[in-house]
């Protein structure tokens, strides 16, 4: 057997099982550290069960890898460094820290002229009376760290709301964000390989409910081209900026028919879930292809796709899996409610027949996609 | 983590590999039993070393599996019946029998209705004095069991011959085969499940040099649509027959404007493989789904498609790695002559630049795809 590469990987989620699939294709094989025993990447990838600062884990993790990698952005700087003293770790550690903190991300953005909404460090309830005009009709405060799937925010309404919600949210170690009336919400996904090439995916448009993905559509539907090629400026200003390697992700909102950035996400992304069906080459191939130094395939569309996110169960979808394009991914986690135990992929040129048949597996899901409860 | 389906697998190749490597969508595991420590399942799949016909190692291959089935027809049926007792094994037993004796095979088609070259079995030089028709201008002697790639067989012209290579291949256990001259060599791939339903992929012409396949094309370019018809009806015929479940591989041989069964394979196929790119769910998925009870997944085909097996070594392939619908995967074998070690899809909806682009890659190969020597 030749040698080949092995790429280790902080997290063993679904991300991580899913960069672990794409693996062999390439004859490279995958090692993922996780302090979950029952991780989603056990069955597809070696596995150690450990924490992600524990010294003697990550002796073990680092053993032999070619270069490393994270599927979340919230590991910690100290893992990250200790790893990166024996092997090269992508995307860059600067990319990976800017992205923990939502006041660091943002300050990226503006200077680098990507526009975002207003934002405010706050550390106590005395920081609010600065930034009096953010809060109406509406803002929204979150912790700078560790927030994710729409956990540790709130939305607030004039001065009283927003210092009772600091208080909820720790006091400090917060920042406060202009509420957006965005049409819709997009992102955009993007690769950059070690000889500086750089590949787009199509801009997306995402669909989220009680803060969680619940659907993603491919292209985004009547998007003019001035935006598909705007929002692929924004990304790869932060591409190059961070001398990048490896699949990042930009959320943006549409905004009176222009761009904001939302968040940056370096690593494979939910919303990029429907190119392992929907593109030439998928995000989890070209992540490897990037971090390996092998050239990035092409990002083209196959067809027009639509992911859905498994929520809580995966429901029976026996009634539908012959479906033209229908492609189900089992993330093998116990059922829980609002876990993301799966999704369902459908890539079909016929749009029309597309947007039918997701409507119909819209209806078998657990957890039905709500309406919004105000627009 | 949810209990989940494991599927056993005799035989880690390639095939099995990539068996395993469809599995994880699904929310399956694989375990595959290979003599080889480096057989290229090991990668990605549980892997039992040990002999297919070693009872220990048999009973740490059943344990705990939901069914079983192998990658290779010439799996013992001692091996067979014994995980038979003690969970579900498909395809059918009497079908991986059929197809490891090629008189039993080409009986059935006889039975079947399904037209094939004539033949006679062999078992001493006085038999071929009963076939002296079959011998001239040519025909084909064969080892009747444990055939593959071109070994084992022998074009003869004249009883001399004949005799001579009788004597070369054992002296019995042999079949004579009229020698047909094919147009060319199409294969049909089907997937029948356990609630009878059968899915057929599209006809593929296949290229053989030297005995080994070296490209698929799917569709079979100008294929009339009664042919396409037919070899669903004849590949049908043998799924019925057997009360198959899983995918069957029938290859065939065009003769003017008919079709003739050459030889079946009760697995999934080196013609099929452009079907993890080319079609809508795979032959490696399908064969889960039917075999796992599952409702079958759509064969349509996403786009026309070439395969190209890389054979000795996988050439570098740095400089075409984004061409349109290009997909390399390496199996993790080490270098050989001959010996596949990868293949390559091209799937593309703009069928010139599918082309140009397969003759761009043949050009990179390292066994260049040789004329044949004689029409």
């Amino acid at each position: 057997m030749p040698s080949s590469s092995t790429v280790g990987i902080f997290g063993g989620g679904q991300l991580g099982r899913m960069l672990a699939q794409a693996a062999p294709a390439l004859g490279v094989q995958c090692r993922a550290i996780d302090p979950s025993p029952i991780a989603p990447v056990a069955d597809v990838a070696e596995h150690i069960v450990g924490q992600y600062e524990d010294s003697a884990s990550l002796r073990a993790f680092v053993e032999g890898l070619t270069c490393a990698t994270t599927e979340f952005e919230n590991i910690s700087s100290k893992a990250l460094r200790e790893v990166a003293a024996y092997v090269p770790v992508y995307p860059p550690i600067s990319a990976i820290e800017a992205s923990q903190d939502r006041v660091v991300e943002k300050e990226t953005f503006v200077r680098l002229g990507i526009p975002t909404p207003e934002f405010a460090p706050i550390d106590s309830v005395a920081d609010l009376e600065r930034c009096r005009s953010l809060l109406s009709p509406r803002a929204i405060i979150k912790t700078r760290r560790l927030g994710y799937d729409g956990k540790g925010q709130r939305v607030v309404s004039g001065i009283e709301e927003a210092s009772r919600a600091v208080q909820e949210l720790g006091g400090s170690g917060l920042i406060l964000e202009s509420f957006v009336n965005f049409s819709r919400e997009l992102s955009i996904i993007a690769c950059r390989g070690q000889r500086d090439e750089t590949k787009f995916y199509l801009v997306t448009e995402n669909l989220h409910r009680g803060g969680i993905l619940r659907k993603s559509i491919a292209p985004a539907p009547n998007l003019p081209d001035e935006l598909e090629a705007t929002a692929q400026t924004y990304i790869a200003k932060l591409l190059d900026h961070f001398s990048y390697v490896g699949v990042l992700a930009l959320e943006l909102f549409e905004v009176n028919g222009q761009l904001m950035a939302n968040e940056m996400a370096p690593r494979v992304h939910n919303t990029g879930h429907w190119t392992i069906e929907g593109a030439e080459t998928s995000q989890f191939e070209n992540h490897l292809r990037a971090i390996l130094g092998m050239s990035l395939g092409s990002t083209k569309p196959r067809a027009p796709s639509i992911m859905l996110n498994l929520l809580t169960a995966i429901p029976d979808l026996s009634s539908v899996a012959d479906r033209p394009g229908f492609a189900l991914h089992d993330y093998r986690k116990a059922s829980a409610p609002l876990r993301k135990v799966g999704h369902v992929t459908l890539c079909d040129l016929d749009v029309r027949r597309l947007r039918e048949n997701s409507s119909v597996i819209e209806s078998l899901l657990v957890e039905r996609i709500p309406e919004p409860r105000d627009k």
